[in-house]
């Protein structure tokens, strides 16, 4: 990929930060300029080297970029798009890393309708699958994004350029790349992602104080996901409710089936389902 | 730790395998014997070296050890003391790794006053909190139990001197000892591993096949343990059902409130969830 003059980053968090190192690392752009409201995280992303300029103006810090990835949490991402939108040069490409992308694809579609962007200036999300349960730009590496999967999300109006151009970004960045509509994005994040999370939350949770010292290795994985951000992940179930609820509702569901099992000491069913779990868990890996 | 002559492990899978690379590790023992119903699994478990000679007679791999360890699943744990107890020499102590405890202490004593157990002979209930999603002694550790903890489970009639023994065994090979009654063991371990376990395995089960791709991090940490072997968990569950399904009803409760929570779109609810499982789980460390 040719390296581009400027790459803004909206978030210099776990994943900004990630990202801004690892455009470095690829060489990918002559300068990496990270936008955020609190000067320390912003001191921190330029001390660790994963931008080179900082600003707390976002208008400014987008202008003249080529590409400018929104990484804010997801409430706050649409807003963050559409300012970056009303700043930047004609031909520039947003994207973000939120994790759910519907509402964010219709917040965004909405405002480049009622408002004038640029000539040129055109959105395309994505969601690079590289959490962690630590935050910040003291967490960010990298390396976060090797191996790790990132999916884009373009509509019937995303020219091909544009998809063609974020997905050689993400794979010079170390990632794999899949397409796939917001829909069907939010819908299969919901299972595999927001859920997990909830339940693992709930898991967590439910343990009573005096039983911790017992958590063992099983627990540790189980509930590990627990000690991410509330505020951020309130945000990222709330954006996607309807999917969040539904796909709860199949564990609901399956919990109540193996409950029902259990009360009737039907170890059959019990060893049937653990051996469906086991059928998926082993196609995944380690 | 004064050296035994003879240790015998009962069923050589990871944690009976792991046992004897331990006790070998510490020079606990003169002599390693392997007990197994399956010949394969004797090989390689005397192959790893973690025993040193090997029988599928349990009367005769149990003659003349000091101290017997049975690592058999849940269901099988008690007969195998029983059969252990009435082919041992005076003053062998008896003792096992099974998940649960209640049953198989009732079990044993229930064994104990029918049969007639050489003088001296007595059995004391442990759990090492250990395990593994890979099994067999193909996977077994000598450093298992380092840092892991051990829980012994006394009963009034456990004499002292018994109770020091086994204490000082584990702690040879690493681990922690903490002693509680078997009911509070099982009723604490329904919550931190049985009940994390089935849930896990409830959400790996609940993933539709075609959304696996998208699988990441957090679903792999928070299903990890859903690999674990279904025939052994089948069994564990049962033997410890009612505390699982006491455990299980306040995940099942606090899921529901969740689900409240998230239905009526209550941020500052679900965030406090969120918080409150975080506390937990940052509590406990990685």
């Amino acid at each position: 990929m040719k390296p581009l003059n400027r790459v803004a980053i909206v978030g210099v968090g776990l994943i900004g930060g990630s990202i801004g190192l690892a455009v470095r690392r690829a060489g990918l752009a002559r300068e990496i300029v990270g936008v955020g409201r609190r000067e320390t995280s912003l001191a921190i992303a330029k001390q660790r080297g994963a931008v080179d300029r900082v600003t707390t103006e976002l208008a400014d810090g987008v202008r003249q970029a080529e590409l400018v990835i929104v990484c804010t949490p997801v409430d706050l991402v649409a807003g963050h798009v559409a300012l970056a939108a009303a700043a930047c040069q004609p031909e520039t490409l947003i994207t973000d890393a939120g994790s759910t992308k519907v509402q964010i694809v219709r917040d965004v579609e909405e405002a480049a309708q009622r408002e004038n962007w640029p000539a040129g200036v055109r959105y395309l999300g994505s969601h690079p699958l590289a959490g962690d349960h630590n935050s910040g730009p003291e967490a960010a590496r990298g390396d976060l994004f090797d191996e790790r999967l990132v999916v884009v999300t373009p509509t019937a109006q995303t020219p091909d350029v544009d998809l063609h151009r974020l997905r050689r970004f993400w794979l010079a960045l170390g990632a794999s790349v899949v397409t796939m509509s917001a829909d069907e994005h939010d819908r299969a994040i919901a299972a595999t992602s927001h859920v997990p999370h909830l339940v693992a939350a709930v898991l967590a949770a439910s343990t009573l104080k005096s039983d911790l010292a017992l958590a063992a290795s099983g627990w540790k994985d189980t509930t590990r996901v627990a000690a991410g951000d509330p505020q951020l992940w309130r945000q990222i179930v709330l954006a996607n409710r309807d999917n969040v609820l539904a796909a709860l509702g199949t564990v609901e569901r399956n919990i109540a089936e193996l409950r029902a099992a259990l009360e009737h000491e039907d170890g059959d069913k019990l060893e049937s389902l653990l051996r469906e779990a086991k059928q998926n868990r082993d196609a995944v890996g380690s």
